[in-house]
């Protein structure tokens, strides 16, 4: 294998199979024949993806899933909360033409919850674990969440010249995304977009939930944790491969590309973007994620007239497969599917925050309800010990 | 021992003893005689705080002393580059006037990078690990640490209605910080600042630093993994903590009140702030940090007709050493020059970030050398495995 692919497709030490905290929240497993299966708690996807996305975030965040009217009133919170005050709005006019959306929404959302009802609560400088304040986290981080469709959609339209829309206060949070970006109203399309934000909520303890517990360990506000997990979110290893992956869809083009395409960059040592995983279970074999999103695209792509794209998806994923033992990951066919819904390739990676946030949130609310304590890792030092200490020469002598 | 302060001066897990990688930036360890002693790459900060700042803060990042050449040009760099824009200035009058001085350092510093001269190197996205790299890396992250001073203080003045001022292009690191909160110029105070900086640089994998090198791991830009560091910092388990000691030191008042306020506290199962430390050698004996705050605070608490900030510290040092077995962290004589500087206390945890930047600097840049893998370590899973999967009711029938 080429170094750089290595790079990505790493699987040694960055603390691999070291277990950092108990949990109940998600497993990634095999059923019984072997295919590779996600569950949030004990609930098969295949089953979740039934029902709305913020079913799916209740179960995460309350461990059960609602009744009629307990998700009506979460819906109705997502919704009231999501609006954005004039400040906020002033705000996302302030940045440059050239911001990345995943800078805009993190800075933009350590901005909005300025306004949080309870942001100036002296109890977060209180080191207490008590269920009082697990419920204040649990509040203040889902109105934090739902933040994140309005600043992701109104910072995008105002980049591109237009005003932003509210959302639906009855709406649900798929199609609250879509119509925040001006997509026709479609109920296939919110089913698409539901499954993916359903898709991406939560993954074990994958490097942006680690984050979220290692500075939630510190004992500091709700907010701070889950705004710091966009940081690795972003990064090109994890979310940002999303982006890339698309990047690469529109690099290629055409089917009659894509073989030599893939060729050329193995051959190069360069990266080709949505294949592989850390997870043993996931590398050779599509996981539950790439079966659902194949299933869902590809009947779209073919209404769309935008076929093609799966066309490129077989033939790299066939290429990948034989060259490098490597089945594709979930980036791969999400990032045709958000392409089928209309959705920028620049909000990728914010879609997937929209989602992944609650699953921060649910491992958080676990942690501080664990007692965890403060992360505080050590290293093999390798200078020179107090045996060899240096000689320090002044600035004059030297 | 309370539930309490074992929250705070927590030794079990958290990854306690796990090296997570190999460094030889900065050693916690003892001298010949069993004294707790802090070194930067081999050197003693002993000898280290003889020097300016800028100097140390050189050695962590290129493994050496600087020439008069190399610091005199280094500190040219930091403060042409901590000079902020309009646009800058003016985001900095948008914020709530409860903000958190944390939160508006770390949003603000967010927001300031997105002028950053190689913020839209499209080199971020490609996860390479060479040497150009490590260098883009480096110089983005000085020219991101240049601008700390700069927004603490021009926010701070703003905040309480008064005009920022500007960097003195020639003035060492220490100075600028008191020049621009409007601090009358005295070199004793320049070197008490110097001082604390250089105790506050570097000191092992601490919880911010570990974030800074999770969040790295990622591979996103240099700026993200920097800004996020900020979020653990802010923990009352971490740099928070040196905020909370300076409100303590309010509440108590006067030397005569301190006995019982400690002991109240004690009484209570309530946390006294600024003792107890992760690392075993910290914990019963005071560490360098704390010798050297002592001896630069003594004399100048008395100078300042404030020598009862150091009898407060005496007699609640005595009775947690008695009582807790606890010595004093660096946080609770470090609060005391702080005040002594005639620093808002509001400001202590930003200062404390002005300087370990660069600590988490030399430290990430480490790992991209290194060829660092993505961090993602795992759980142990207690919730319901496929064998006891849940059976999903539709939202009709529940």
């Amino acid at each position: 294998m080429s170094p750089n692919t290595e790079v990505l497709n790493t699987v040694d030490t960055g603390l691999d199979g070291v277990p950092v905290c108990t949990s109940d929240i998600s497993l990634t497993t095999v059923d019984k024949n072997g295919n590779p299966i996600l569950l949030y708690r004990g609930y098969s996807i295949y089953d979740l993806i039934k029902g709305p996305f913020e079913e799916t975030v209740y179960l995460l965040l309350y461990g059960a899933l609602p009744s009629r009217d307990e998700l009506h009133a979460f819906r109705y919170e997502l919704n009231g909360y999501g609006r954005l005050n004039q400040k906020i709005l002033e705000h996302l006019r302030s940045y440059p033409e050239n911001v990345h959306m995943m800078d805009m929404l993190m800075t933009s959302l350590s901005f909005a919850r300025m306004w949080d009802a309870d942001y100036t609560n002296s109890l977060w400088q209180t080191p207490k674990m008590d269920e009082e304040l697990a419920r204040l986290l649990l509040n203040a981080g889902v109105r934090l969440g739902a933040k994140i469709p309005m600043l992701m959609t109104a910072g995008w339209r105002i980049r591109n010249g237009l005003e932003p829309i509210a959302p639906d206060p009855h709406g649900s949070f798929a199609a609250n995304i879509l119509r925040m970006l001006g997509i026709r109203e479609d109920p296939e399309l919110e089913m698409a977009l539901n499954t993916i934000l359903i898709l991406y909520l939560d993954h074990t303890i994958n490097c942006s939930t680690f984050t979220a517990l290692v500075v939630e360990s510190s004992m500091t506000d709700p907010y701070t944790p889950l705004i710091a997990a966009g940081a690795p979110l972003k990064g090109v290893r994890h979310g940002g491969a999303n982006e890339l992956a698309a990047m690469m869809f529109e690099e290629i083009g055409t089917p009659d590309r894509a073989a030599h395409y893939v060729r050329n960059k193995l051959k190069s040592g360069e990266l080709v973007f949505g294949f592989g995983h850390r997870l043993p279970h996931y590398k050779h074999k599509k996981e539950s994620r790439v079966t659902i999103a194949e299933r869902i695209g590809r009947p779209l792509a073919q209404k769309k007239g935008m076929g093609h794209l799966f066309e490129i998806y077989d033939i790299i994923s066939r290429i990948m497969l034989k060259e490098k033992d490597r089945a594709p990951n979930a980036d791969l066919p999400i990032c045709i599917l958000l392409k089928l819904l209309g959705i920028p390739r620049e909000l990728n990676t914010p879609i997937f925050q929209a989602s992944r946030h609650f699953g921060w949130l649910a491992n958080i609310l676990r942690q501080r309800r664990a007692k965890g304590p403060l992360f505080r890792p050590t290293q093999e030092y390798t200078g020179p010990d107090i045996d060899e200490m240096r000689a320090y020469v002044p600035l004059d002598m030297r």
